[in-house]
Formats: C-alpha cells, sequence, structure tokens
C-alpha cells in the first residue's frame, strides 16, 4: 500500500499490529479518526496512553481492577472458600453474566504451553498455590478451555492440588441448552451420554 | 458487559467506536495492549493523539498529506491536464496501485448524498470547478463508485463541467479481468456487451 503521509502509515502501522486487524482495516480506521472532533481524538488518545498505568491486578485473584483488590474479591456477600480458576478476564465476565456463580476466581493469565515457552511459572499458577496452602478453601473449580494447553493446565494444577484435601472440579461438557442432538459433534455428544445426570426438572436456575 | 475497572471500560468505548468493532472485539483489542510494553503503548497513543495536528491536506486536491502540496501534485512528471476526480484518498491508492495514470487527482472527501444532507457544499466540487476554470485542464475523469450517490455526483459534475469544453470521462465498466461470463451479474454483463470495445491484442500494460 503507497500511503501518501509518513504520520499517517505510523498510525495505520499501530492499528495494523493488533489482532485481526489488517492493514486495509487499519486504513479504514484511521481515515475514520481523521474525520472526528479534535476532543474525541485527544480523548481516545489519553485513554490509551493511561491504560497501562491505570489499570493494576487485583493482588488476590489477577483480575484486572481500579484498585489493589477486585470488585468481585472484595465483595464479603461472595463464598471465598470456592475459587473458579479461568485463563482471562473475559471468562470472568463470561460466567459473571450467567449469574449462576458466587464463589471467587483466580486469573491464570494463560495456559501451560510448552510450544511458546509457556510454564508453570509465567502465569498466577504459584500464587493460587499459595492461596490454597493458607487454608479455607473448599473447592477449585478448573474452568480452562478444552484445547490441548488448557487440558495440559488442568492435569498440572490437579497434580499439584490433590496433595492437599480439597475438592477438585471442573465445567460439565455436555451438549449446549437448545442445540439440537443431530448438529452435535461426536465427542460433545459422548461425553454427554457418558457423563449423564439425574432427571431435574429445574436443572438451571435463570 | 461487566467490566471490572472504568479505565479499561473507557478504552473499550473508544475502541468500539471504530466502524467494524463491536465490544466484544474492543475488549479483545485492548486486552492485547495491556499486555505490550510501555513505550509501544506510548507511541500507539502519541501517533494517535498528534495525528489531526500532523496531517493536512494538500491544497491543490485534497490528499491527505505531510506538507502543504502533496507527493502527486508536486511531481513534475505528472501530467497536471488530466484530473481524476475521486471519492476518497483509498481510492488515490488503489488507482497508484495499477501503474496505469499518470495525471493527477482531486479528492472530494464524499458524494452527494440528500439523505444524509450532504450537498455539492460540504464536499470539495468548488475547489475542483476552481481548478478546472483556472485553465491548463484537457479530461477530467469522473472515478466514483457507482452507487446511487456517486451517479448523482457524477451528473451533477457533469453538468458544472459540461459549461467548460474540456473533456469529460468516467471509468468504463464491465467484466473484470479473469472473472466467468456466467458468473458476472446481468448489469455488468449488460453494459460490457453495449460499451464494447475494439479487440486489442494487449489492452492492459503489466
Amino acid at each position: 500500500m503507497n500511503i501518501p503521509s509518513k504520520h499517517l502509515e505510523d498510525l495505520v502501522e499501530h492499528f495494523s499490529s493488533l489482532p485481526g486487524i489488517g492493514k486495509k482495516t487499519a486504513l479504514r480506521l484511521v481515515l475514520n479518526i481523521l474525520k472526528r472532533k479534535d476532543e474525541d481524538v485527544n480523548s481516545f488518545s489519553k485513554a490509551l496512553g493511561e491504560i497501562k498505568t491505570r489499570i493494576c491486578s487485583c493482588k488476590t485473584c489477577g483480575n484486572i481492577s481500579d484498585a489493589e483488590v477486585c470488585s468481585i474479591c472484595s465483595q464479603h456477600s461472595r463464598n471465598q472458600s470456592i475459587i473458579c480458576v479461568v485463563e482471562d478476564i473475559r471468562d470472568i465476565m463470561a460466567i459473571e453474566n450467567t449469574d449462576q456463580f458466587f464463589g471467587v476466581y483466580h486469573v491464570l493469565g494463560g495456559v501451560i504451553s510448552p510450544m511458546e515457552g509457556i510454564g508453570p511459572n509465567d502465569l498466577n499458577i504459584p500464587s493460587l498455590l499459595d492461596r490454597v496452602n493458607q487454608g479455607g478453601v473448599v473447592e477449585v473449580i478448573l474452568a480452562l478451555n478444552a484445547s490441548m494447553e488448557g487440558d495440559t493446565t488442568n492435569f498440572y494444577l490437579y497434580r499439584k492440588l490433590a496433595e492437599t484435601n480439597i475438592t477438585i472440579t471442573t465445567l460439565s461438557r455436555g451438549v449446549s441448552v437448545g442445540a439440537e442432538l443431530h448438529y452435535t459433534d461426536e465427542l460433545t455428544l459422548g461425553r454427554s451420554i457418558v457423563n449423564r445426570t439425574l432427571f431435574d426438572m429445574a436443572p438451571v436456575k435463570r
């Protein structure tokens, strides 16, 4: 692409370094920004420049937070003895949206991936083990994605936590609510038969 | 979405105000930015904050430029007597990529659209007419998109320019090079028959 301005090209480069954004999309975004009011662009630039200094991780769970302890960890109504282990803060948002979990979280910040050189000590795993060893934890829910890396991480955590006598659970896998059986993949349908549950008239609180 | 930080939410709002970027994508982009080095984020923020002040429009053609006159208008090898009228700077980049045009451009900055309240005076149309009236222009190529608004603008420009005695041309419309006839839409195929050209062994310089 033959961009006629060095400054424009520079900003297009920055935008196209974001995941899923190519050069053409980046150019479209920058041209849109050029049409905006100065104060809008300045406040965008300010929010971007301050993001790294203004945001911190919760010192307990690793969730993104404006304060030292995040809004979930500091809520007294939440059950501090059940810890749900997730990969990413987006998983917290997804689980919070269900309104079905009232314990606390622990954000690993990734999963173990030998291919990418990510080991247990690059993640928030030591802090999870510390938290469990301090006592008071009854259950750890492993809520990682069902990928090879997720399974490896689950297995590693299970081995580490099995030494303690807390309950270790994981999310149930099965047919999605509302999905049609004949469209469900074999692996999921197979697991949902093996892990069948007792029939209950109201399995999900809505 | 239940974002646990006010600053994060603020930046997500800014990103999701960009065209084609929703809340979830914006969050993904911001989380990616959070993982970067401070200096990368600062240089991104700086490029964004300075974009409106650093970039100017070429005073001749309206193209984006770092200087008063853009790199195309200031090239002596270009034929200043042929002006190609385009909607947007992206169209200039597309035509420049073909290496088939050696005249100069005029960027309208949009098309006439009564529905959106955009009239001729909101666009760079007066400056085009001034440029033509100053003399020295032999041909104006109307290279706008074939939409209702593009056609309206073409028609308006044609009416205005017909008073002078310059040649007014438009891009040829027809079957794409390499396209299969039976997949081409009727309108395009119809036009390509009506506007058929004399057979030439080398119609496109590559």
